[in-house]
């Protein structure tokens, strides 16, 4: 009865698995967030389970953006106040929020749900890159903008989608690297140093 | 539509707010599990809100140990082969499961759920205590080890249950507390130098 991993009860067990199955979080983490649920009311502990079946069930990608939304189209691609020239092309829906927060961009998002990364088996062909062109076929949109993280993966798919698109007549572009804003010239890596420099204004 | 936490869809936000409640869990992190079980297929969706709803639902307490189990008397309470003789007092399940992976304690144990802890509203009466007293009438026990934490709580528990088990003619021990195998001298904070050495045996 008594195992390496003794739960005291194998339902317990069963829910620190599945804690476990969740990015970032070890088995160790994983009973402790199971302990912590025992301790709950039952009226919390069905409001947590019907929130993973709720949200499960009812969030699905807006037709247009790919994004993650419980409408057939989401909000910012049902929202009759934003330029519709301009689309920005993210890896994921976290992007979406990240971009939201600043407050500035009022034009329109893709999400690929991914970037290219053939050693993991993900080719073109397994993002949202057909939508996108599909976005592209009636002229409305004037610029693509590559948002995508400066990491090899991200690069390469600004890339791609950049040799794909340029052909349609659209303008692309990428989003610019350089110094965070607050940052220490002493402590920035060379490359973003170097990205910096590269990217110089006249001022 | 867009605010400061834009997630996208309502349904999205709330499985965030679950998973922000849980322990160490702040909310960009849970907003990342929300999105990451978005991606599970139907079944693996339900089997997570089926393990919370199944484990709250069958998992209590031992009626002996107080122990959290999914039967009437857990595992370790009907294993006909441990030593009734020794009762090991605890804090909570995951402390069980910490002595269970020694391999090497073969006595009995009792969770109290929690340490005194006046200032948090925790009073003895809020324990397990009751359940361990009555545990002591049968003259079975013979030695209660207190093991409880080395904080300040579990301190002034270990003590508060000493002074009353002690007049029932039971033996009360308390873990030792000294170097951690491996530990290196040099690099040992005070406290637990002062208790190695206070604790010192005779080779």
């Amino acid at each position: 009865m008594a195992g390496q991993d003794y739960t005291g009860a194998l339902p317990l067990r069963l829910l620190a698995e599945q804690f476990a199955k969740l990015p970032g979080i070890g088995m160790k983490t994983a009973q402790r967030l199971a302990y912590f649920v025992m301790s709950y009311s039952d009226e919390e502990a069905k409001a947590f389970a019907d929130a993973i079946l709720h949200a499960h069930k009812t969030v699905h990608s807006c037709k247009i953006c790919q994004n993650l939304t419980d409408r057939e189209i989401c909000p910012i691609c049902s929202d009759a106040g934003r330029d519709r020239s301009t689309i920005c092309v993210v890896e994921g829906p976290k992007d979406v929020s990240a971009f939201e927060r600043t407050r500035e961009y009022k034009g329109m998002y893709h999400v690929l749900h991914g970037l290219i990364s053939p050693i993991d088996g993900i080719t073109p062909d397994k993002l949202r890159i057909t939508e996108l062109l599909k976005r592209l076929q009636g002229g409305e949109v004037k610029e693509v903008i590559m948002a995508t993280n400066p990491t090899p993966e991200g690069e390469a798919t600004a890339m791609y989608l950049s040799r794909l698109l340029k052909p349609l007549g659209v303008k692309v572009t990428r989003l610019a690297f350089g110094l965070p804003v607050g940052a220490i010239l002493e402590y920035a890596d060379e490359v973003t140093l170097y990205k910096a420099l590269e990217n110089r204004n006249e001022i």
